[in-house]
């Protein structure tokens, strides 16, 4: 019933292949398959939308994998717009919708150990997923990961694999796999297991605002798993005819690490730095996405756009947060801070959700 | 419609009188008020029970203040028992849901200025949610409270009052309403707003678990909010005929400060130290809760009871939630600690929920 589909070829691959690319070097999604928008009431996590997912090992499995991942707060912020605090998840990030889905995933096929090169929240959120589900984790991550997340990571039980740049974590991850066959690939990145089950914050989203369909969606960009997951939602809703207007995606970059934004916008570079600097932003602190090219050109095609946001900007986002009662990671600020250029910009605006990602003690 | 009414002589007093107990010395209930247990399917919020809840200054206000607190997950446990994922609320506490309805009422009052003492989670709650607000919050801490949830107090703008030890805390923050007769007082510990928030807690349990009512609710006990709560929410349910049979509560305090485990088997004390010691399971670490007695006899007349972990107890308990993938901090722990005490003398028992109340990174 379900396979990976070659976004590049088209080419269909078993899910029981192992594989996490096309032999022509494409990126995997799913072949479609069938879906009902019929939400169950109970429990209150993912299981939620069990009929729109693809659940490999079925929905029992997922129950047994699931913590409650899901069903965040959407709340109206002063300024007219909303707030999604999907930080408001077992792991503290939006990653846990992906993780749960993914892992209970590796679950069904007889996985017992896997693997992940991240930099931050989606190594914590997939460690503790396996844990959960009795794998054992080997989490490759970059020399500058802070102690405190590394210490999360050894919480869950995982291996953690530190060493150079981010880039380097992920060579290190590919030649592991090389050589460990019986180790799952549970990127991130790589899977659309995880992107099908980011999606559900989408659903979430036209759920909780009823009649109103948002105009506007707003999400941070770095390796780009919202955009996938929002434009999955939306051609799901759209096929099923829940709703009937797209709303327009609007991607937010660090200024100092862009790259996506210089895809989309290339008529629009000028004398701008092209060596990427740092942000405290490190969610989207991602100079090289591997699904760059596809996320830019969805964005293209579907009438979405990137802004780019200075880190004082981030910084000033981040308190007007504050005084809002709320508290997010960095990452999650520059979200906000993508939001507040915008309707500065543009004035007052039609219905806008601004996706919140991480909490902010992950950074404290 | 709204009265406070004292525990103690029975004597009512408006909501507007600014008083935090009664003349007599006793402590503060409501007066009982009309509740239908019909919920709101929409937001995804303390609103849900809006009809259960004394809502002082309507359902708008609450709506305007709410930053999404509550509707909580409840997992599955390994142990065949329940987890309550109380934390996953903004502040990553299950104070949210009292602190979201003591500030919408003082909002209600037109309060601009409230002050709480409290070594922990409470005030990082009642801070934000007044900062929301738009009140500015004293905050009376001890000495020892962690330069971590200082700061965090400070990002939500609260004015911290810090030293001497818990009791110089609470009074400092007396001598300070005092002389500062417009303040607030918020106290998570006085005011019954914010027990009527935590009640909704035990709502969402019987109906996360439909027709299977809970034989035990087991929850952490360091000043007794979460005893009182449930015991609002029970008499609230049992009154509308939404429950036939109680569920039977079990309060847990650590072993090293567990002043009201002595009030309720005094009989079974013998050599135990009787000075008490420090836990880490700062949640409970109260040696002299002010409203002690009154938690006692709540205990004892409808048949609850109080059990005492050891500090090693409660870090195995947190070792096998991290094995489950869940990380809380060490006075959630401790409750599923007291939830295993149970299980490992009782053999496999009834459905039983744990509690679970602040997140692991809060002390990581």
């Amino acid at each position: 019933m379900f396979s990976y589909r070659c976004t590049s070829c088209g080419r269909d691959y078993e899910i029981t292949s192992h594989l996490f690319s096309c032999s022509c070097g494409g990126l995997f999604d799913l072949k479609p398959y069938e879906k009902t928008f019929d939400t169950y009431s109970l429990p209150w996590s993912l299981v939620r939308y069990a009929k729109m997912l693809p659940l490999f090992g079925g929905v029992d499995l997922l129950k047994s994998v699931s913590m409650g991942e899901g069903m965040t707060p959407l709340v109206r912020d002063k300024t007219g717009g909303y707030l999604k605090l999907d930080f408001l998840q077992p792991t503290l990030s939006y990653k846990d919708r992906g993780a749960a889905l993914l892992v209970a995933t590796a679950k069904a096929l007889g996985v017992t150990s896997l693997a992940i090169d991240s930099s931050g929240n989606a190594g914590v959120s997939v460690a503790a997923y396996a844990r959960r589900a009795e794998m054992l984790a080997h989490v490759f991550v970059p020399e500058t990961t802070s102690d405190k997340k590394v210490r999360q990571l050894e919480l869950f039980g995982a291996k953690v694999h530190r060493g150079g740049d981010r880039d380097f974590a992920s060579r290190t991850v590919m030649e592991y796999l090389e050589t460990e066959k019986d180790t799952f690939y549970a990127s991130h990145i790589y899977n659309p297991f995880f992107t099908h089950g980011v999606k559900t914050l989408f659903y979430e989203i036209i759920e909780q605002l009823r009649d109103d369909v948002p105009k506007n969606i707003v999400v941070p960009l770095g390796n780009g798993t919202l955009v996938l997951g929002a434009y999955e939602a939306v051609a799901d809703l759209m096929e099923l005819g829940v709703i009937s207007n797209p709303p327009k995606l609007i991607a937010v970059q660090a200024a100092s690490c862009d790259p996506i934004y210089r895809l989309v916008h290339s008529d629009r570079l000028t004398q701008r730095d092209l060596d990427s600097g740092s942000t405290i932003a490190e969610g989207i602190a991602i100079p090289s996405p591997p699904r760059g090219s596809q996320i830019a050109s969805l964005l293209l095609k579907n009438d979405g756009d990137v802004v780019v946001v200075s880190e004082k900007m981030i910084r000033d986002a981040h308190s007007k947060l504050l005084s809002a009662g709320v508290d997010v990671e960095p990452t999650a600020a520059a979200s906000y801070a993508g939001y507040l250029q915008l309707r500065d910009s543009d004035g007052p605006s039609d219905t806008t959700v601004v996706v919140l990602t991480g909490a902010g003690l992950k950074s404290l």
